[in-house]
């Protein structure tokens, strides 16, 4: 098996293998980890890129020679090593200010607060020479429902998308924006909680052609939706900006486990669409694969240099596992067997009306007890795509 | 407490009163029920709308002279009772030939003999005055990630829609369309999952001023999503065409209770945004109440009628308990208090740039720290809901 | 409305009202409480208990002498607020070293650590006059299936209960434990993570009259259990020993609310419940009503208390609703009518053999069909449960 | 790949195959499956058992002689194939009558009339051989709070699983009884949700040694449980009776896909822990390896087949990866540096009392803050597991 090259695209969040292991009922288990430390075992690792919070790399309120010391040394590390930065985002949720939330609150002082902390680090993030800006905003939303004008905070939400898409475009940024939804957590209910909402949200938008999203799979699946499904719309619609992977067991708080250590299957397809396009068989997406993932709160730093390096090693085995699959001739006939590849063809003939449709003999003496017999073969379809999964083919 | 009225406009679906019981493991537990007497009994309780699917109304491949003679006994009940026909549907679901769903099946033919079953539903829609045009595509779907080409489904659900609405702008037809998202169930994973999903797809369309939405609460809340908020974003989309009120306990399967029992707080939050806007104070929808619910598989046909009228009796309950709530002056300092109201002003003032938003002083020197120290009183704010809910104040 | 007084049994855990904000994706929001100001405050707002883990009175590794002072200070606080101890549990879960959890933590060395953590605090609880000692394993379980051999865990587990019983036997205390359920969050999947498993593995112990559970609201909710159904289970075997009030929204991570403040509906039943013993008509329950909420992070000090009163208030008039649904003629006719008195008469007479039942004639002649005839006017029962919890009988 | 064989013994429940494909939504999408067919293609495809409720094999209410004759007609295909019957249950949900539950209904008629039901059927069971036989209460439950006296449910739940204990001693039956837990659906909530509720329950019978459990897959997993988490306790409580086989994919409806195509890690585990008992390396589980699942209901005929043989087919695939897993000395050894495997040794040593605990010196010591500081690899352990599954290593 391969190793994991620049060429792959996989790419950090330095908060990642820079978590503490802090969770709500307990404390850090790790010391903290330097920045620069973090790019060059990352690259060493096989990653190409790396990506930041404004506060992971200088404290909250740092002053401005801080700040730039800091940017100083991770300059100095990234062109070490080859690196790059094709995403940050800013910390809008872990300072009190923020608890409730930042473009949302009901604060206008803190809005206009929010406002310009992303302001300042999308200045940042241009010099550094990242094409995205990722958004998550945890904490626009709510526990109660009439704490909360959901109406009003969509108005202030694309007030601050509007600012910021006329900011970019007045710049000259080559830089595009990424809403990146999730359900709850930590708020009771969070604005925008799925790619779905999201991507209707963006249609709202003065230049919705600089927004996209960043779809995180323990997101989605936190609200039991099928990553897969959400990801393939978000692609449809031309919107798929970035993405969050990651391993989530169920329905329940957000894990961030390992990409893989959680609905296996979905993984599977996730890869097969974005790197074959699913049945399409060309490539879906050609961003960063970027990794946003704790390693346990169980792990030394051993263990999270091992974890950083399993995301890559997944992500590597299930691309070699969907190429079998798609190139396995049984599995070709099963899919025609199975009509997934006829829906491709139109409904319509080329140039049918509906009048057309409506007189169609063809639909008068349509026997649908008859076609009803049809078997999609679709169990063993899933089975030869579980047994390419398992190298058992 | 006052008894419902046409002026509720309180509508049922013909299947929720007769739903004869059957569920995935138990057979039929009451007899058929007449759509004739349905809306005789449904008019006398106080409502003032009937919907259906076709087949509801006249069995699946019905000769027209069947169809015909069906039609004509609603449209004598209608007249005896004064009910109307606010909104019409398909059954795309029931009939095996719909397995792999109807607008997406895999088979071709079966896409076909959907889109047709659908126009010719419409035209008697139109005909009986129905101004919304429910489709609920819960075939639409795959249990399995790679038995379905999501976005080859997509093109198809698109040029389903766009045929359709040519189909209602050249026929001159007063009808728009409303999509219902569900989760999953029947099948394993549904396209369009959520409200968000929908509208997005919706702004794909060419003609997306027909096209809206027909939120269901439990259908949300089986996603384990706040349905006042995907409500709030669709109003605020100006996309909320229709509603199915019903109750839904938890994330689970589609339990079809009656509206308000289940999440009693947030049915509540739902009333108040539609009837009092939430917190802006006006009336935010005015389009029929419609319940879409199943009596239990445990009730007689009294059971059947207590039901339904329990779904009224519920929503105007709920509803003097919200206009008691915005008037209680205490919820008026409270609110104010947690800067719900705040929201509503736009986060930079009249004309403010960005450079001027950089240039704040006020900015400058913002402490975040002291600000922070605010207090939001947001359980208060809740406290007083849940007690005004109660009849408590 | 009547305020809370000493009679209604209120307790809070001290972490409760001093919970300071700090969530996983954010940091402290308010300032540390002081326990003697928490006891004073609790006293004037109608509670009459505290409760708390050992690290929430004295650090983690304080000395001997600081403990005292600590304990002292607690004392003196008690006496002069008439308040009492009623229950006193252990933190195993906040230091790193608890991180693969205590009692069965794969590390033998921590494993004994916890038990001695543990029965040192038991003898302080027992010194205070706790009569129940709560623990809960939020640590025992694992994120990966491989890392926990769970039969081997279960035995230390059974092995450490099995001491502590022992202990409190050979001491003479006047306590009993009581396991905390919950399903996941901090770990992935938490040992014994529903009252149905900590009630079986009860029934394995040496000294099961000891040992009973001390059910949470949210947790059980977490799993989409019914929180009333389990608490009803465990009251049938006698186990309720404790039990621990809050509101939770649905299957996500733990949110801790005020009591009430989640599914209202299944809170209305649960008083129901432990006031009335549901239809049986006698209290079922007699000890604390313990709230373990944790005040939102949104609220500030003034919100933290005004939270406290808000669990004691929404419970206070939910017994009233509950006493007036119980008293209504119309209830105990639907209630007759729908046979859920009718559940309490053996199904067999009174000496019936299998063999009489076998051969009973009513039922060798019994009409299935007919008999499923009978409608059981559930919904009515609910609606009625519902009007009553509105206030509006 | 090995075929499966007897000595695998893998059993079908009748009504999987034979299931019609009626879902909630939709019409039966099959013909009915004749018993004889089904033994004889079940037995081709390399099970050794057949089980069946009841009515899956004569229709509910025949007549003596027709049972005789259907029964007759099984005992020669039986004969014919060499299966056998190793486990029988009861439909106590599928007719009306039983809306309300079997054991647990509202109504004493019915309730008498299941129980007779079961007697019946349990004669049948013994003579044809069966060792099992399950109790799947799914119709016992509630939608609404207020409908079922819980403690009087479990009362006569209790009543009635004690007479038939009674019943199979007196007949000197070599039968045991399995309670099979499910949390939802059809009812809003069915007693007994979980594997640690029913085995809770069981503690609490006459003849608790003849009542155990009968897990499935999907159900605990409905409710966001580890399934192999349950399975591990019933088999640590000696109360893994029977198991149920099949795929989930989340907390949604019962899907009842096939085997490993739900939940792949987590149906990984589970193979682990019955063939090679987890890291205790010996056979956990001797019974029946029993599918009780669902051909979707696009598959035709030869899609029942397929899904058949999928089942088996990723069964023995499942366990093959295991037997890797568990040979591999690179897994042995993290097993040893997380330690799972130190898990078994007792806290206390032999004969160690708690006095000499609390005296240890070296607990006195200890540094917590050191012992800490330990990685436990448990990321690297599930990436080897992972890589097992995949068939990568």
């Amino acid at each position: 098996m391969v190793a994991p090259t620049r060429a792959d695209k996989f790419s950090f969040g330095l908060w990642t293998v820079g978590w503490r292991g802090r969770d709500p009922f307990g404390d850090a288990t790790r010391p903290e980890l330097d920045a620069v430390e973090a790019v060059h075992r990352l690259a060493e690792l096989g990653a190409y890129g790396l990506t930041f919070h404004d506060d992971d790399l200088f404290p909250f309120g740092a002053s401005h020679a801080e700040r730039q010391r800091r940017v100083e040394r991770l300059r100095t590390a990234l062109s070490e090593t080859a690196m790059v930065v094709p995403m940050v985002t800013t910390n809008l949720f872990t300072h009190p200010v923020f608890k409730d939330g930042g473009f949302t609150s009901n604060d206008r002082d803190v809005r206009r607060f929010a406002l310009r902390k992303v302001l300042r680090n999308v200045e940042l993030a241009a010099d550094l020479g990242a094409q995205t800006y990722v958004l998550w905003g945890g904490r626009e939303g709510a526990e109660y429902d009439s704490a909360k004008d959901v109406r009003a905070a969509l108005d202030r939400y694309r007030e601050s998308l509007d600012l910021l898409t006329t900011f970019v475009r007045d710049r000259g940024y080559d830089l595009r924006f990424a809403l990146e939804p999730k359900p709850n957590e930590p708020r009771g209910d969070i604005l925008l909680p799925t790619v779905g909402h999201a991507l209707a949200f963006i249609s709202t938008l003065e230049h919705p052609e600089l927004v996209g999203v960043n779809p995180e799979v323990g997101h989605e699946q936190m609200a039991g939706l099928n990553f897969m499904h959400s990801v393939a719309q978000a692609l449809w619609q031309g919107k798929l900006f970035h993405i969050d992977l990651n391993g989530q067991r169920g329905v329940k708080f957000d894990q961030d486990l390992v990409f893989g250590h959680g609905d296996l299957m979905n993984a599977f397809s996730l890869v097969d669409l974005l790197e074959n396009g699913g049945p399409d068989g060309t490539p879906a997406y050609d961003g960063p694969r970027h990794f946003d993932y704790k390693p346990s709160r169980t792990e030394d730093l051993a263990g999270v240099w091992d974890s950083a390096a399993a995301n890559m090693r997944t992500y590597l085995l299930l691309k070699e596992r969907t190429r079998t699959f798609r190139a396995d001739p049984e599995v070709r006939q099963a899919l025609s067997e199975s009509g997934v590849t006829e829906l491709r063809s139109p409904t319509l003939a080329a140039g049918e009306t509906y009048d057309a449709l409506l007189a169609d003999p063809a639909l008068e003496s349509f026997d649908a007890d008859k076609a009803a017999q049809r078997g999609y073969g679709f169990v063993r379809l899933n089975q030869l795509a579980l047994e390419h999964l398992l190298g058992a083919r």
